[in-house]
């Protein structure tokens, strides 16, 4: 067997010969059943420890490339696996639907333009305080991780979210935070606690995609209710209050996705005394409000948790990997809703939840907040800027936050241009994902984080000119 | 104000100014509104650089200790937080039920024997491998971690997993598993796509808990299937299958929880031709198989996945705190599952998902396997002979694992002696807790690895003889 180990090269010595192997391996040099030089033989020949050779053909048992067979030495395996399958061709078709694009958005294209991405670019984030505050947990002794996290989630994090919520006005304790699995977890426990299939519910229209998902899969009946510059459409809702008893409302108070509106104080207001006249209760997802520049009207800021479930996530400010959302609710609702998570996910990823707790705590997430906000206000001018001076409209400007909602003048469904789009490596998010029925939309939702691209703006006016 | 830093102490100086200002606000030796000492006059004073006092002052904002007021500095905030609530009494008198017992199990406590345990202690448990592989993680520049990961789950786990599969006979493709949080995860997104309420769902009985709560949660109807030393009953299955059109059968083929009873050859067999018979699918629960010596017999090594979801996990073997498993199925069901995953948690923690990769591909986990079943298999032997001197009664002895499942002799049921054991400090796992609809049971499920106490033999033997 030819391979050259050579100590001076940056590469770790087992990882040397790990790819060397496995190069010849590949290539078909070294063929399914030939036996691996014993390991002493190896050793001397490449002049490195039989520790080494033992650590290199222990890595390729683990990756299936060879079989130790005891007492014999180690042979190259025969990889009995099926052959990879043809891609689906049904899936090339398939609707440009929620999944869909959340499909397009999640596999990789060089050079692709991602202005329907949900999130913000790495680049936008703290990465590197993130991986800092990693090094730092996995030297602490405390961070054992074999364990399983406690149901309700790490304490000291609760705590810490205590803290932030008085900030903006919500009063709880601890034991009535619940850390979850992202924001959608939380959505997704609060809906499968209160409802079951065929019970209506009230949501945003347009509103997040990935709720109608959820909820249509739970069979819910969804309630479209049409969302305004300064919150949910008020007649529109009492319309269906008249014939209906929803028992939930899923909302968006600030920077609501897909439009980026805050609700008013008023609307708020005469929101709270609608759900306490027909005794439902509102869920808010206040996933944005963080981004939001001088902080707006969260709606359990002015009930205190009596009919709001309050819903957040640091999954678009510190992390998306790491899965962190949180609920706060009534200390009832937390103890069922803490039940209903342990029956779905057992437990809480505390590893995740230290490392947000350690952000949040160590005193910079104030400022690059502050940094986010200013960011992201002067890219939402500059994108409907762009995005005007080709055609679209805005039916108003947004305050902050990560998206724009533009109108498509002429056009009466965008699903048509989201797919010839894609053509082009442009991934654009069509207005009818984010209806409550997948109504047609003449709309688009614009990342203002990655849609200032030339290649975008060219695309979009041919479009408008055919 | 009186503090005192120390730079030859190993805390840092930034720490040290933290936790000295902390201690004087708790102790209300600074009160809230009292301004802090500017940083540049603090700076000099404890001969320290400015930036380590922004970075003290910083923190403790954070940490709402102080308020930073624009242009006037740090005051000491007024915590305006609501009082800790009372322990609910109605919590204490909770039944004692599988949430009761994941709570207790959940909570800490000096010295307490957690024979209930669901899992393995740390100290069984490969701790330093995984740190050090997290320490080597964040060293990688390839594991960013602000973005989301991909809906299906990191793709060279996936590629992993297929060999593992590979070698216990099971043939499958990348695109065929869905990485999910923890096999609990799994089973739900099975459920959800396959049932809704009012349904017909087969399970072990004695079983999981948690798949019970969970179904419940979900208004199905729960027909529990009597487990035997060799798998389960399937005259008992056949007179279900002659009143009712189950969809799913939820079953553990290895090491069975809560008996370790493993499935013979030949009633593996016939329980897939009844599937084939009466059009249901089997979802087999396999997160403990990788304990069990010698291997058995998988379900889906027989019929490659055409009627079986393949479920496991590496939360018993790794960590159960990375919260990473995994279904194997039909590529059509794959797909859908993935869909439905998308839904209700929106992506994987690929950062756990790459930890746990990097456990499986750096060659030791064989090896550790290997030591681990021999360390279960000897404190089975034990803990049965113990048990067995103090009159309990196991129907067969388990092959491994980590639990054994004994009978109380003259004991209808062991719920009241689970109530007794806790004020001792002993958490024990009633029966009934496994039954698939809380029936009485005479048994105990103990965890092997946490139940040789002499305190433990003590506490049983004197209810023995009251």
């Amino acid at each position: 067997m030819q391979i050259q180990v050579d100590s001076t090269r940056p590469q770790p010595l087992v990882e040397q010969i790990v790819s060397a192997i496995r190069g010849q391996i590949d290539d078909r040099i070294l063929r399914p059943g030939m036996r691996l030089p014993p390991i002493r033989r190896l050793a001397e020949h490449q002049q490195v420890s039989r520790f080494t050779v033992v650590e290199a053909y222990d890595r390729l048992v683990a990756q299936g490339y060879l079989d130790s067979r005891r007492g014999s030495g180690f042979y190259v395996a025969s990889r009995n696996l099926p052959e990879p399958e043809q891609e689906d061709p049904e899936r090339v078709e398939r609707a440009i639907d929620a999944a869909w694009l959340m499909r397009a958005l999640g596999s990789e294209g060089e050079g692709r333009i991602t202005a329907a991405s949900g999130s913000l670019p790495a680049s936008w984030m703290e990465e590197d305080a993130v991986m800092r505050n990693l090094r730092q947990l996995t030297r602490s002794a405390e961070s054992r991780v074999t364990s399983y996290g406690t149901p309700q989630g790490f304490a000291p994090l609760r705590d810490q979210l205590q803290l932030r919520l008085a900030e903006v006005g919500i009063r709880t304790q601890p034991s009535q935070i619940v850390l979850t699995y992202g924001a959608t977890q939380a959505l997704d426990l609060v809906a499968r606690y209160f409802l079951k299939a065929g019970d209506a519910v009230l949501v945003d229209d347009p509103g997040y995609w990935n709720v109608f998902a959820s909820f249509r899969l739970q069979g819910l009946r969804l309630l479209g209710v049409p969302r305004n510059e300064d919150g949910p459409d008020l007649a529109a809702l009492e319309d269906f209050l008249a014939h209906e008893q929803p028992r939930l409302f899923f909302t968006q108070s600030l920077l609501h996705n897909p439009t980026s509106s805050c609700i008013s104080p008023a609307i708020a207001f005469r929101l709270l005394q609608l759900a306490e006249k027909h005794d439902f209760m509102i869920v808010d997802d206040d996933i944005y409000g963080d981004m939001l520049p001088g902080g707006g009207t969260r709606l359990a800021a002015l009930d205190q948790l009596q009919r709001v479930i309050h819903v957040g996530s640091y999954s678009k400010t510190i992390s998306g990997n790491l899965r962190v959302g949180f609920l706060a609710a009534r200390p009832d609702l937390a103890r069922a809703l803490t039940d209903v998570k342990i029956t779905t996910t057992l437990s809480s990823p505390e590893l995740a939840e230290r490392m947000v707790h350690l952000m949040l705590t160590e005193g910079h997430y104030h400022k690059y907040i502050d940094r986010l906000q200013t960011r992201l206000q002067r890219a939402t001018e500059r994108t409907c800027r762009m995005l005007e001076r080709i055609g679209l409209r805005a039916d108003f400007e947004p305050k902050g936050g990560q998206f724009v909602w533009m109108q498509v003048p002429g056009v009466a469904d965008t699903t048509a241009m989201a797919r010839h789009a894609v053509e082009e490596g442009i991934i654009l998010a069509p207005g009818s994902v984010f209806r409550s029925n997948a109504q047609p939309s003449g709309y688009l939702r614009f990342n203002v984080a990655t849609s200032e691209h030339p290649r975008l703006e060219r695309f979009i006016s041919e479009q408008l000119s055919r």
